[in-house]
């Protein structure tokens, strides 16, 4: 392994920040970079049924980009963990628009490669308002 | 790896199944068994913040089994995909009873420990239903 655990864990962390730049940016070029491009690649954006594979995955964020909708994030809350080949990252997406206000809770998976680390698995929900203080 | 691919992924299914009916079952000491015990473990049920540690995480489920709504799932469209010491399944929970209906989308993620495969990750989040067949 080339890399100490925490320099992995901030490999990761910078490529959850690419995710979400190339969502700000519409930047579909970044999002081919950013995932992983193989059949068990998923995506269930909040609301959404799962999506399997990366034809399906980029086509939903072809289309969210020709939407009217141009998100814009906070991220805060941001835990990693790096387990072999596989990290994961759970954080919060606090949105920053008028169409669309409030906390999304994301976990995001990552598979390490020869490319460095992919983005092979994305899951949003969003936070009910009441849940936010106490949860139950 | 004593085990093939193919017994891995029946064996986290597996796992996978237990965790459920432990659910139906308000089975805490299952829960016990199913879900990992470290600092990595992490839990967003639907609606709600991101859990973390086991403690926070058994928590809430005491609290859920101790709640009024039984719940009841049909589980469909399930997907594993397994990678060194880590897998991932992403499936469709459909709720049947009558305080909770509709469909959960979920993503689980388990860890090889020495007593098998462990739960330490759980995301659902509901389907919204203009969804289910037309995402976007």
């Amino acid at each position: 392994m080339a890399s100490s655990p925490q320099n992995e864990i901030q490999e990761v962390l910078s490529v959850n920040q690419a995710f979400y730049t190339a969502h700000e940016q519409r930047d579909i070029d970044a999002m081919d970079e950013i995932w992983d491009h193989g059949a068990s690649t998923a995506c269930i954006h909040p609301g959404w049924p799962i999506l399997r594979g990366w034809e399906a995955v980029r086509e939903s964020w072809v289309r969210i980009f020709a939407g009217p909708v141009r998100n814009q994030f906070i991220l805060t809350n941001a835990t990693a963990s790096v387990r072999g080949t596989m990290a994961w990252i759970t954080l919060d997406e606090n949105l920053m628009d008028r169409a669309n206000t409030g906390t999304i809770a994301a976990t995001n998976l990552f598979v390490r490669s020869s490319a460095g680390w992919k983005l092979v698995l994305h899951h949003g929900s969003p936070v009910a308002p009441r849940m936010r203080s106490e949860p139950g």
